[in-house]
């Protein structure tokens, strides 16, 4: 894909009809389009039709590239995604995992609905659970643990933390609390990301 | 329903036809059969048809107690779960917390994929999610809580520990592996919840 620009005309990338669009951009209409249908109407929203009469793609396209509805809804919202949750670096661990729950939360809090629908339709769909492992979950387990290792080199962790299992006990615990509900009681905010944190780096054993 | 059970024959509970049964023995059945149709072919296998036929009972009255197939195959589940999952008190809280998480990966081991699919399906259900939240979710947090707190007056906690996000971290997090995988990389199985509790009573800050 070393592709240069110079052959593309500068025009609107979803007006259809105007001759070939490259590969790239009509994936990228695609995932555009589903990802708008997704929030406005959540999961059930996106069908082929749909996304090809807003992309001006057509459907066999996207019969092409994607398996089902679900897997095009699961990579447009991952995508999505993955800029709103970069992993920050400042050197102190405590306050980045502050940072980055707090973002988590906060993006539950304008989409949770959405997440939850897409992580739960995946649960009945095995090729939607190999796309929410590989595109998503190894990804971010990945990210985490690396920043995690170097706070560890650092002498900001325990020589005996399990690094894995604190992916669970944060980013996890918010995600239980997001699939299994028990609102209003239990909220996924702020405070509730405070006070995993407290509970995970001062333990709960006394002192 | 104090009613005593003088007037009811002692034949077989799932045999049709054989006049009026009494609602708790036709709602017991109803149950049974859509356990076995759930670990037989998954949530997909539950019908009000299927279910009907295997118990005996009209679809009518399948109609007028469960909204739709899903409710049923909820309400089935965790009625069985209910059992499973009992909360030991043996005085010593961390080892009555490493007997249910080994009971709860056990248990995930066996039938993690119908309880993911449950708890999937919901997502996109309002009755169900609201379901999930009062029959299981609420239920399970409050004797989770109650131990929790039976612990801390006996000094085994820390006075400060959020009891509440405890239920995530500990619970939570192996729903999280469940439900957003990563497997064979990540399992949840007893190493895991060993290292949960370790990371979480010991803490991972430096010590």
């Amino acid at each position: 894909m070393e592709q240069t620009d110079i052959d593309t005309p500068p025009e609107p990338l979803l007006k259809p009809g105007r001759g070939r669009r490259r590969a790239e951009d009509v994936r990228h209409a695609a995932l555009t389009a589903t990802s708008t249908l997704l929030f406005e109407d959540g999961i059930r929203g996106v069908t082929f039709e749909k996304v090809a009469a807003r992309a001006g793609v057509s459907k066999v396209t996207l019969y092409k590239w994607w398996s089902s509805p679900g897997a095009l809804a699961f990579e447009a919202y991952f995508s999505a995604l993955e800029e709103t949750l970069a992993f920050p670096d400042t050197g102190d661990l405590r306050a980045d995992l502050t940072t980055q729950l707090h973002a988590l939360v906060g993006l539950f809090a304008r989409s949770g609905g959405t997440i939850a629908q897409i992580v739960g339709a995946a649960q009945s769909e095995p090729e939607l659970i190999e796309a929410l492992s590989n595109q998503y979950v190894r990804r971010r387990r990945d990210l985490a643990v690396e920043r995690l290792g170097k706070a560890l080199e650092a002498g900001q962790l325990r020589p005996d933390a399990d690094l894995d299992a604190i992916v669970d006990q944060l980013w996890g615990a918010c995600y239980h609390r997001l699939m299994l509900p028990a609102l209003p009681e239990h909220p996924v905010d702020e405070a509730f990301a405070d006070a995993l944190i407290a509970n995970l780096f001062g333990g709960i054993a006394p002192a």
